[in-house]
């Protein structure tokens, strides 16, 4: 298949994703509408580190769609695969907003990370089944080995979190907050790409 | 009407479809948040075999669509048919995931199937009407016999799934898996195009 | 702007407002699920109709829009106003399925036609814009006067659904389900287009 | 990344959240069906307001973008900064639309605001880094001040909008509609580009 059809297609679910994350936010009733508006601050918070992920792997996603000629089928499942934990990350997003400051804290944040974490490593199997396949094109060794070490981050990034979800569960979230904004800086590969 | 645009409009629609089976997912409410997760596992199973199902539709689809180089009115509107009943399957997925463990499993993994049989016919009734067109180029007569009977294959598995949901309503939906898997596992075809 | 922008953020709106229709399938919780499913006939007949309505005057529009070289300002903004339409289709039809049987049914089906004559109407408007303004191309007299004349009839016949929604709200669903028959069989200009 | 990608991926987000405005749209479900839909006219209201201004940000976007040969990373992500308040606008509506008529009129349409106003100074601020790293082609100097002050502007109005909001509510959304109304109106630059 060619990479321009996977590529949009990829591109119509990480458009969806990001898009209903908005439909997460609690629309208050009562009369009070500032008080209560304030009071559901973990809805804007989970809210924010989803966007900021989604948007994040949505470049990543296609730097690396960019460079790649033809998909094989392997390819095109571990894509697939990717794009079922994209799709996911409206549901912990909700469960954060719901829990964030009650008894399901630990739980909440947990499966939050643990989504981002089986987005990341989807996302690694994708970049090493294209290394290993050749279809890479357009990078050189050391490029494709920087490439390799900023990816890998990514997962042990996101199982920190996840452990931290058991023990801390706003200081979990706080991190993965902390890792979009790590891969929202500059990156020297990028530049030279 | 050139395929381009039909592609991309079906691409749209499986895009969409895809993302909204997350939206189904139940957000439990309760401070017991592990418990109350791990109980909703029938959401989980209809979640994934209605993803998989979905995303190979899509790649089956492409497969058809890049072969035709016009499409007529006929096409069109058989093609607007399928799409019909994969924007249907974020439904039965939903009641699959609220009836499998109570009185309505029989109806609800029914209609599933349904929805899924319903999705190959039109699929398969795409397939021979281009075929019969000579809308499809670029395959050889031994490929032709080979995807025509690989795509048959489908209804008959999801009949066989519609009619198991009256006696056993859990294996009709293992047996909805497992079809996917089937599909999913690389192809003599495939391989060949 | 070229139109191939205009076409793509249209096809995006179809595509979504086109699948967001299933949502709107109620999900019934109680445990005699096929009496409830057997009774919720009204929302099923309401999808249809949308969804045909829907499918074809996306086929319309692009048939339309492929032979637009560039847009003007004008056309922009015709084409978000019947993008607007388009979007409400999903509103009516919920209006529909839960009120066809009981005594909203006549503001309901009365709302769903209006929507569809609002949509009808704005894709005259498109129509006779882009015939004034010479943006037409690749069309004779003939077709011209032909296609017209097959545009035009498309708001006379929601409008007398509409009427109809006061007298015999099941009749105006059903007129409107003709109407999308009418449109979705084969027509002269197409042909020869 | 070529600015294909990122329109595609723009305009994606703009169709989905111009699509899910009217899913915020009340279904009432008691039996006076015609007074119940005249009741909530502040659903329609908020409705077109963000409906149109959604539709004017795209279609300035669009321009913008279609100027730009190729994206930076700090372009991508002001450009993400963008999307983000986009994709929030069906929040404030159903906010707009929940309490125009009591006491949570002031938050509801000072929110409003200002999330027009976060989306208006992020197209600013695409706007500016556009224009600063010489990445806009094809403007003449005098086209470039013109367009400066009309999308500096947009901040003006909508900071009125949110100040007036904490006084007169009813006459803040009238301004959002009339700056709206101000934008559909054809500019003197439009014609000249």
């Amino acid at each position: 298949m060619r990479t321009e059809r996977l590529a949009a297609f990829s591109d119509g679910v990480f458009a969806i994703a990001i898009t209903l994350l908005a439909l997460e936010l609690p629309r208050p009733e009562g009369d009070d509408l500032w008080h209560e508006l304030a009071t559901q601050w973990e809805a804007y918070a989970a809210f924010i580190v989803s966007f900021l992920t989604v948007g994040i792997i949505w470049v990543n996603h296609h730097a690396l769609v960019d460079r790649v000629a033809r998909a094989d089928r392997t390819l095109l499942f571990l894509n697939l695969l990717l794009l079922m934990w994209v799709s996911l990350i409206p549901w912990p997003t909700a469960l954060v907003a719901d829990h964030l400051s009650n008894d399901g804290a630990e739980a909440a944040t947990a499966v939050f990370s643990a989504v981002f974490l089986g987005m990341a490593l989807s996302f690694s199997a994708v970049w090493v089944h294209a290394r290993r396949a050749g279809q890479l094109t357009g990078l050189t060794a050391a490029q494709l080995a920087h490439l390799s070490r900023r990816n890998g981050r990514g997962w042990v990034f996101y199982a920190t979190a996840l452990g931290l979800a058991f023990v801390a569960p706003a200081a979990s979230l706080a991190l993965n907050f902390a890792i979009a904004v790590y891969y929202l800086l500059p990156d020297r590969a990028a530049r030279l790409a």
